[in-house]
């Protein structure tokens, strides 16, 4: 692609971005193409050990191999004010968006994530999954 | 603009997302702009009422005006499989990305939240929020 062309593809996307913010900023498209959450908080066998929390995290990287996960974030527990409603004594949170319930069952199934129960489950006590579609 | 100009914006954007695409397709960012996730689930007093639950669905979609808050769904309990680590007692979940503790703070403290719970807190009996943070 010579220079000219490329200057005016970057100007007609810019023109293009600019008409669609101009018409509407929605917080979030009316249907979501991902509109499955599948949240899953670990908490570990040994409470406070730095080490089994980042073993897990290591092992839910190897996830993102897994196409039927649009979006894999990996968490740990954020500062935010202690409060009564506010549960922190996890370790650990996936939380994966999938487009349908056939993609989260294929995740389930996946050798992947099969592989990552096999290699981390010895690290974590109790886990909390929280299936939600959006409405 | 008239339709000759229109599809060749067209067709560039669909020529730069396909350059984009051939590149890489990260499943998420390197860094998320929005690392802060906030989970919330709320159980209804009167378990099963879905006059109650949309009710709540119903006040959550209002916070959609806190600018702090970059994006929010608002989720009832997907169908997926039923397993002991599965938790489908809850009602409604919403989930909300922030780009930081302050931006947290601010929907926490904001008029609108404060009349969401005012509004609404008598529809439900338990909340749990998790909050956590990309690593």
């Amino acid at each position: 692609m010579d220079n000219t062309r490329r200057k005016f593809i970057s100007g007609s996307l810019a023109l293009a971005a600019g008409t669609v913010a101009s018409v509407a900023v929605p917080l979030q498209p009316e249907k979501s193409k991902t509109p499955l959450v599948h949240h899953v908080f670990f908490w570990l066998k040994n409470p406070g050990s730095t080490a089994d929390r980042d073993g897990i995290v290591e092992g839910l990287k190897t996830l993102r191999k897994i196409g039927a996960i649009k979006e894999l974030r990996i968490g740990v527990v954020a500062s935010t004010e202690k409060r009564d409603v506010v549960d922190n004594s996890w370790a650990v949170s996936e939380l994966m968006f999938f487009e349908d319930l056939a993609g989260q069952a294929i995740y389930q199934d996946h050798p992947i994530h099969q592989k990552f129960i096999k290699d981390c489950s010895h690290l974590w006590d109790k886990v909390i999954v929280y299936d939600a579609m959006d409405v």
